[in-house]
C-alpha cells in the first residue's frame, strides 16, 4: 500500500473534494498516473491503455477502473475494496471497434453518475482525444468539463512524510551524480557511463532503494550540447568536449532531479564563464525562495544576476516537481517564469534548471529544493560547478 | 541522423501517403514518437510536451513542429532543412491560457493547409483532448478525421536494416536474460537485481550498446505474480517464492522483449505444471506462424495446445512489437487473439507472451520473434523454461 497510510489519502481526497465543489465538479476522472497514485496508491507500469480512478463530489472512496488483468494490481496496491475495482475484458484494448471508454461509461452509468458534471484531464498523457469521444457519445447526458490540473496542483504542497521520500531521493542523487561524473572519461562508450549511472539510480543506497525515474537520463555531448533532450549514443566521450547530464534519483516515484554539466579537457573561456553566470544566477534565485514570493519573482533575481553576462535564457528556469510517473518529472502547474504569480508555501518542492543552450553547445547546473519557512532547502549537495576532468 | 539513409524515408513516407490518399486524407498530423521517428529521425526526450511532424499527401519533406529548446534537436536527429522545423515559445508549456497547438495551428495556416482533411492520432499518448479543442477551435475550415494507427501500420512490416537492428537487441536480451536469471536469489534486494538488469540492458555487448526500453522493468514477486506490471521495491526475494521477469533489450529504438519466470526453491507442482503447459502451447503458437496465417489462428494453436491442463487464457498472447517510445513497446495494431484477421507477411515482428494470472501466482514466458518466408523466428535464444534456483 505504499509509504502512505488511510488517513493520508483521505486527507488528500478532502482536498480535492473542496476544489471540486469550488469548481462546480461532481465528478472527477483522474487519468494522471501520480494523481491516480496520490489519491489511492495504485501503482504499476499499466498506464499505457487506458485506467482511472472516480472521485465523487461527496464522500466515499474512489472507483478504480482499468484493465482486467491489471484489477489484481489495484488489489495489492491499493486500500480500494473489491467492489470498488472494475477490470474490462481484454477485447477493449488496442482494436478499432471499441474504446476502454465504452466501459467507463457503462461503470459511470451503473453507478448513478451519468448525468453529472464530469470533469476530465484535458491536457494529461493518457487521457486521449479517442477516449475522451467514446466518454461523450456514451454519455450524453453528462456535462464534460475540463479539470485542468485540478490533483496536480494540490500535490503542489508536500506533507512531511513526502518530503522525507523526496530528501531519501536527494541522497540516492547524490551517490548517482558522483558516478556520473566518474563515468564521464575520452574513450567511455556513452552507453556504458550510462549504464554505470542507471545503476546507481535503482541500487540505491544501503538503507533503502530508487525506483525508476521519470525520464531517462538525458547526456547530450559534443555539439549535442546544444539541444537538452537528447538521450545517449554508443559513442565514445571525446577530449575537448562537454557532457550535460540532466539525471535524477527517485524513491517510491517521489523525485529528486539534478543537471551538472562536465568538460573533457581544458574548457573554453565562454563555458567557463557561462559556468559561473549559470552559478551565479542560480544562487541568487535560490536566495530570493522564501514563502509569499511569487514564481516570476524568483526569476526575476536569476535573470538580473546574469544581465551583465551577456547570456540570454528565454525559456522557463524551473517547474514544480516531486510524485511522478512517465514521460515527465514535472507537475504541470507552478514554472519559475516571468509573469507565473503562483505564491511560493513551504513543502512546496521545485526542480530549478537555467539551462542555456546556444547554437553549438550548451550548459545545465541545476537544484531541486524544498522552500523552507525562511528559504530554499536543495535536497542534493554536489557542489554547484561545471566539473573539468583530465 | 540514426541508422536509416534517406532513401529509407522516402520509402515510409511514400507507403504513408499512398495510405493517406486511399483515405481521403490531405494532410498527417504524426504526434506518435514511434511515428515521428519512423518518418523523419527524430528522437530525443521531449515528447513530455506537444510536438508533431504534419505529413501532406503530396511529395515533400515533412514539417517538424515542437519546442523551441528542441529545435536544435530536430537539425542534429532529422533530415529536415532550416525552414521545415518551427519552434514553439516557452510561453505555450504548461500553461492555462495558450496551448503548443494554438502554435501549431498558426503554421498550418502561414502553410496554407487550414482547409485540408487533416487526420490526426486520436488514440495517441502525446496528442491530448485539449490539444484537439485548441487545433479544432483555431482551424474551423479544416475537416478532421482520425488517422487511427495509419502509420503504426505501415511500421508492421520491418525492412531488413530494421531486423537487422532487432537482431541486435536479441543479442542484448541473451546477456540481460542471463544477469537476470542470475541476479535474482534469496536475500537480494529486489532494487539491486533490477540495477543489474538495468546496467546490462543499456551496456549492451562489446560491438554495441542498448538504448532505453519503453517499459521498465517489471519484476511481479511472491504474491504480486497474480498481477503483471507491478514494479519492484527494495524488499530481499524470498525462498519458495517466484518472480517474473517482463524484461527487453533495445538498440537504436527496436526493441526484443522477453518473459522468463524464476522459482527460488523446490516449485509447487501447479507452478511446474503450468510451466509445462505454457511452453508447450507457446510452441505449438510459434510453429503455427508463416505467412498467410492470421493472427487469430496463431493464437487458436495455443489455446488447443493448452486446452487439456485446465489453464485459462482470456487475455490476448501478444501484439506487433519493434520501434517504439515509451510508455509501450506494442504497435497498437495488430494482436494474436480470437477475431484478429490480421494475416502475417515475411518480416512482420511481434511479441508472443502468453501470461498466465490467477488469484495469487502466475508465470510468464515468451518470446519475440520475426515471420520469416516459412516460420517464426526467435531474436533471442534464452531456453523456454521456468528456472529454478537453488
Amino acid at each position: 500500500m505504499g509509504p502512505f497510510e488511510r488517513g493520508d489519502y483521505q486527507d488528500r481526497l478532502a482536498k480535492t473534494r473542496t476544489r471540486m465543489a469550488d469548481a462546480g465538479l461532481e465528478l472527477l476522472l483522474v487519468t494522471d498516473p501520480a494523481n491516480m497514485h496520490y489519491l489511492t496508491g495504485y501503482d504499476g507500469w499499466s498506464f499505457y491503455v487506458p485506467q482511472l480512478v472516480a472521485v465523487t463530489v461527496e464522500a466515499g472512496d474512489p472507483v478504480w477502473i482499468g484493465r482486467g488483468i491489471d484489477a489484481n494490481g489495484a488489489r495489492v496496491t491499493t486500500f480500494l475494496d473489491d467492489g470498488d475495482i472494475y477490470g474490462y475484458d481484454d477485447d477493449y484494448v488496442q482494436t478499432p471497434d471499441r474504446h476502454p471508454m465504452n466501459f467507463v461509461a457503462d461503470v459511470l452509468r451503473g453507478r448513478g453518475w451519468d448525468r453529472r458534471v464530469i470533469a476530465v484531464e484535458m491536457d494529461s498523457y493518457y487521457f486521449s482525444a479517442r477516449g475522451f469521444e467514446a466518454l461523450r457519445h456514451d454519455l450524453p447526458n453528462a456535462a464534460f468539463r475540463d479539470a485542468r490540473e485540478l490533483v496536480n496542483w494540490v500535490r503542489a504542497v508536500k506533507s512531511d512524510k513526502e518530503i522525507a521520500l523526496m530528501q531519501r531521493a536527494g541522497r540516492i542523487m547524490d551517490r548517482v551524480m558522483d558516478v556520473a561524473v566518474d563515468a564521464v572519461s575520452p574513450g567511455v562508450r556513452q552507453c556504458d557511463a550510462v549504464a554505470a549511472i542507471l545503476q546507481a539510480q535503482v541500487a540505491g543506497v544501503d538503507d533503502f532503494g530508487g525506483d525508476y525515474t521519470s525520464i531517462v537520463p538525458m547526456l547530450p555531448t559534443g555539439a549535442g550540447t546544444a539541444t537538452p533532450h537528447l538521450t545517449w549514443t554508443d559513442e565514445p566521450f571525446r577530449e575537448g568536449e562537454a557532457t550535460i547530464m540532466e539525471l535524477a534519483a527517485c524513491h517510491r516515484r517521489y523525485h529528486c532531479p539534478q543537471a551538472r554539466t562536465v568538460f573533457l579537457g581544458r574548457p573554453p573561456q565562454r563555458l567557463a564563464d557561462a559556468a559561473a553566470a549559470v552559478v551565479e544566477g542560480l544562487n541568487a534565485a535560490l536566495d530570493a525562495v522564501r514563502p509569499g514570493v511569487t514564481c516570476g519573482e524568483v526569476e526575476g533575481a536569476w535573470r538580473n544576476a546574469i544581465a551583465k553576462s551577456g547570456l540570454v535564457k528565454e525559456s522557463r528556469i524551473g517547474y514544480s516537481t516531486g510524485l511522478n510517473y512517465p514521460p515527465d518529472w514535472g507537475e504541470h502547474t507552478m514554472s519559475l517564469r516571468p509573469g507565473d504569480r503562483s505564491v511560493l508555501q513551504a513543502n512546496m518542492t521545485f526542480h530549478m534548471i537555467p539551462g542555456i543552450w546556444q547554437d553549438d553547445w550548451g550548459i545545465e547546473i541545476s537544484e531541486c529544493f524544498r522552500v523552507t519557512e525562511t528559504g530554499a532547502e536543495p535536497f542534493a549537495t554536489t557542489p554547484r560547478q561545471l566539473f573539468v576532468k583530465g
